[in-house]
């Protein structure tokens, strides 16, 4: 028997604008056989709801993407889609229609973009005959608090003289009341599941407008002007919409009602059921069996950053392998700060090799990742071979636990 | 007793335009002292003849560094310095006065760049009462052959109408004959050593105009004039100047006939010794047992690349560990193609943690070093955990034996 790790568990997400989770596996796979050409790489790669939810969900279980136009995320029309799944379940991924990939550079204005193709998607996959629908959240360009979406499903957002109001978050400081009216009359029916990170919040001092308004593009006044026009927002939502439909006792601060920009919030006033993301994306994978079955677990995102134990890929991948007190090796395009504070993840490592900006970084994605991979993997043969070293399993932590003072 | 890796030995070259080897070789210790706080690290910065070597031999050896005004390699006046050592050898580091840092990168033409520099510094050990001159090359901003260098210390470079050329290895093309009448006369005394890689070589395929000129900023055009330059250099020197006084064979070919864009050459033409850096450099380092006294020898320098074999630091480093079978990780800012085949080096990684511009990279290099440090042994010790893990032994190789078919 070998007595190098063989049994290798792949679990990464995608890269943002770079790799879909199946290319990031099949990139480490192939980095892991340069370095033991016999192992045996189980590949499980995971979305988080975020881009590529709707087709991996197709995929996984024997269903069809639909495609459609719907309006984007800065209100000009964008191809996109739905998966029907064959239990009549549709999976509205947010990012296919309101995703940041989808707002132009020179565009990024987080107080202007709309969920209103989200809205439109719900409205498509009940016109297809689903009775079920899941929406998927991530990857958001958004930050309307699902105003547009709102909309697009019949609700009349409306300010003090009764005029509609126009896209984007900052426009719900005018809000004066909502008219529902008009809402959609199948949404009582169908059973709407939203697959959220539940670390995200609406208001407050880590709301979307604080947390995610920068990233989007905001500038720090339009943070403050996008903060405030969520408050608003949540405020006459749980006067005008919640009643007899939402859920949740508060709109502003439970979790999830950040998602996507506060997605979640004008759902789950609609009367959506807000689920923490991998327990709904998770649950066929027998994601802790495989884990456990491996000698090393390899996982990967994007980045990996103070964020990652706020419900991203990796932190939940470590999580799980500590359950069979699994080694983690965590693989990024950016470590950011905090991105040696993952529990469970016992060694990370980037993967550029050399000074090179965003968009080769981001165009070379696979060949840096499969190439990285071998590099750490020599590392750890290297330390095996250093071996016996009873000591050093203390730096296989489990999560949580205290890092003994030799050894850190 | 610990049974994790605690004695390190640390041995990096500098970070060319970042880091010296001292700052570099204390940014690593600083990594590993946050992974094995009672680690007993054994510092060996290294230099190989390029920038800090007179800084650094002087204070090994306790000389001092005598500041002076020379030529600089665009023609422009440059504050330098050189050793000079209590047994009377002055060290003229040829980067200090020629090398690429100084040459602005506007213009970096390399069929124009002069070591008239070193020329003068050599005068003005000899003036300061050196008897012997150690020249270290590495990291030159020339490629003249070291014409520049002979016109300073005397020698005439002429043209077919006897009229003295212009500077660069361009204007080599068009010389005619060389007039030595005016050569110091202390040369002839002086004991002039060069340490210098012996991989360099003056003309021809490997030669200095097709490896590095376009390193150095030349076009491709550019290139075949200079080496038709170092052609004709070459002749001349070996009709004009090398009788009676040159110990090499063959100007063109020889063995580090090609340091420094080809100071080898010229200061061979004069009867210098050319000797391999390391030989020169390394002697007083005591460095193979120092090595053979760690668990972990850990190397870096800025680039790692087919290059590496080549005679540089990290090469040298890992061939010497193996002496003893000392396990061998690498560290570099820029792994380029060839970075995983470096005889002895066990494992490598970059050292970036995001996708950064140069100017960064290379500003904040000891920060980068030092998180690269805490990583890569945070994955030798995930690593160390899996043992014992005998197969694994064979990923650490000694250089130039075969890799196993299963672990490679």
């Amino acid at each position: 028997m070998p007595q190098y790790p063989t049994r290798f568990a792949v679990a990464p997400s995608g890269f943002k604008e770079s790799l879909s989770a199946p290319e990031a596996a099949r990139a480490i796979a192939a980095g892991i056989h340069r370095v033991v050409p016999d192992a045996e790489v189980d590949l499980i790669p995971l979305v988080d709801g975020g881009e590529g939810t709707a087709e991996a969900l197709a995929e996984a279980a024997g269903g069809r993407l639909l495609h459609r136009t719907a309006t984007g995320p800065v209100g000009a029309p964008v191809p996109t889609h739905f998966a029907l799944l064959p239990d009549s379940t549709a999976v509205v991924e947010m990012a296919a229609v309101a995703g940041l990939a989808l707002v132009p550079r020179t565009a990024r204005d987080p107080g202007r973009t709309t969920t209103r193709g989200v809205g439109e998607l719900i409205t498509a996959a009940l016109d297809a005959g689903a009775t079920r629908v899941l929406v998927g959240c991530g990857d958001s360009g958004t930050s309307d608090g699902g105003a547009g979406a709102l909309q697009a499903l019949g609700a009349r957002l409306l300010d003090a003289e009764g005029r509609e109001l126009g896209p984007g978050g900052v426009e719900l400081s005018r809000l004066a009341r909502i008219d529902t009216a008009g809402l959609d009359p199948r949404l009582t029916r169908a059973g709407i599941k939203v697959a959220c990170n539940p670390y995200n919040v609406l208001c407050g001092e880590r709301g979307v407008a604080r947390v995610f308004g920068p990233q989007k593009g905001a500038s720090p006044e339009r943070v403050e002007q996008l903060a405030a026009g969520l408050e608003r927002w949540a405020e006459v939502l749980a006067r005008d919409v919640a009643p007899g439909r939402c859920r949740l006792a508060d709109l502003r601060l439970d979790a999830g009602t950040g998602a996507s920009g506060g997605l979640g919030a004008g759902l789950a006033a609609l009367g959506a059921e807000l689920r923490p993301r991998f327990e709904v994306l998770l649950g066929r994978l027998d994601l802790d069996v495989r884990l456990a079955r491996a000698d090393l677990v390899v996982t990967a995102e994007g980045a990996l950053d103070a964020q990652t134990p706020r419900g991203k890929v990796p932190a939940e991948v470590a999580r799980r392998a500590k359950l069979s007190g699994r080694p983690v090796l965590a693989l990024a395009g950016t470590l950011g700060e905090g991105h040696g504070q993952v529990p469970g993840v016992d060694a990370c490592s980037g993967i550029l090799p050399a000074p090179v900006g965003l968009a080769e970084a981001l165009g070379r994605g696979a060949e840096f990742l499969t190439d990285a991979t071998e590099r750490a993997l020599r590392m750890v043969l290297l330390g095996a071979r250093l071996g016996p070293v009873a000591a050093a399993a203390a730096v296989v932590q489990t999560a949580g636990t205290q890092r003994p003072s030799t050894v850190r």
